[in-house]
């Protein structure tokens, strides 16, 4: 087989424990260009609309997007009152990880090379919950079925994945405790999981790492 | 068998296509109290948390809540762009169907008699996408995600189900042009899918009526 070509890769949330796995994998074979919100080659806040069009005109022509940020609550049901969205405890992760990675595949997809992709990330509590989950387990089914979705209707063809993780071992510090019983995985398991996105050509698909 | 208990049913978009066909299979034992954004027994605004409030307060005690309200917006992503949630394509969805839903649930949770149960409606777009229906599929999928995860946390015996319809016979002038080569379903199906929540014990379930 021939060298695959080398790409451009926009990677969002480049410094958290995911991001840099994520640069390390592709970073191997390709050109990396970082993006965080508060460290980076560019700066990028998802929840913010201006910022990621700021970010993507920074950072110039681009094959793929590779994102690995969102934020999301975590609290116990029993905590959570009805409330309108802006002032819900669902708030912040329908905005930031939902919202932020929908509007960064929308403005992706105006700008990235004919047939780049982009790359999401959601999570295995789209399946399988836990206690103080809700709030993540709703925006990762949304991903999700959005992906499904934008999928059939992207142009010239782009392509857009999303990499639904279990718990890392790099992780279990923080994360343990809500995650008793599940097998946590190594996290380039997920940033291998990002290269079949990124490298591959299927789209519309969830890459479970279970 | 000794006869089920006579239910107090709460039934949320009661005039529609769906909720009509709810309150004839439900209401064929039970006792509803209908409601709707400009019909019914009570009104109650599903985006509005004040009216949902002001719904319950006035509905009395109830053993079930049944949902068969929500909208979504229908768009080709080509048309959507990126935007701040309140601006957005996915605004209506996310603070309609989704949220609406989210914040019924949370507040039937305060008011349900012990072991009673709240019934969703999400919708085959979650798993199945068409042309312009990426909002719907967002919505869906997050609905079905957010089911399973609430269905772990709630107290006193209270359960928790959604209902994941495919397209209605019913429906075919309006949204048949959007589900080509889907297999209509009769609305009665779905109606009994609310039927094997409210009246069975299962919890967490996506009900699936294709």
């Amino acid at each position: 087989m021939s060298d695959a070509p080398r790409l451009r890769i926009l990677v969002v949330g480049a410094s958290g424990v995911l991001g840099r796995a994520v640069v390390a994998e592709l970073g191997a074979r390709h050109e990396i260009v970082s993006a965080g919100s508060k460290s980076g080659d560019i700066r990028i806040d998802i929840a913010d609309p201006e910022s990621i069009a700021a970010g993507l005109r920074a950072a110039g022509p681009l094959d793929a997007v590779a994102c690995a940020a969102g934020a999301v609550n975590f609290a116990p049901l029993g905590d959570i009152a009805p409330a309108a969205l802006a002032q819900s405890a669902y708030g912040l992760g329908l905005v930031n990880k939902l919202m932020g990675q929908v509007n960064l595949t929308l403005a992706a997809r105006d700008v990235l090379r004919d047939g780049g992709s982009i790359t999401l990330i959601s999570g295995v509590l789209a399946d399988e919950p836990i206690v103080a989950g809700s709030s993540a387990s709703m925006v990762n089914g949304a991903l999700e079925s959005f992906v499904r979705a934008a999928a059939i209707e992207l142009p010239r063809g782009l392509r857009v994945n999303v990499v639904s993780p279990t718990v890392f071992e790099e992780s279990m510090d923080g994360y343990g405790p809500f995650f008793r019983g599940f097998d946590p995985v190594p996290v380039l398991r997920a940033a291998r999981a990002f290269s079949r996105s990124v490298e591959g050509r299927q789209t519309g698909q969830v890459y479970q790492v279970l």
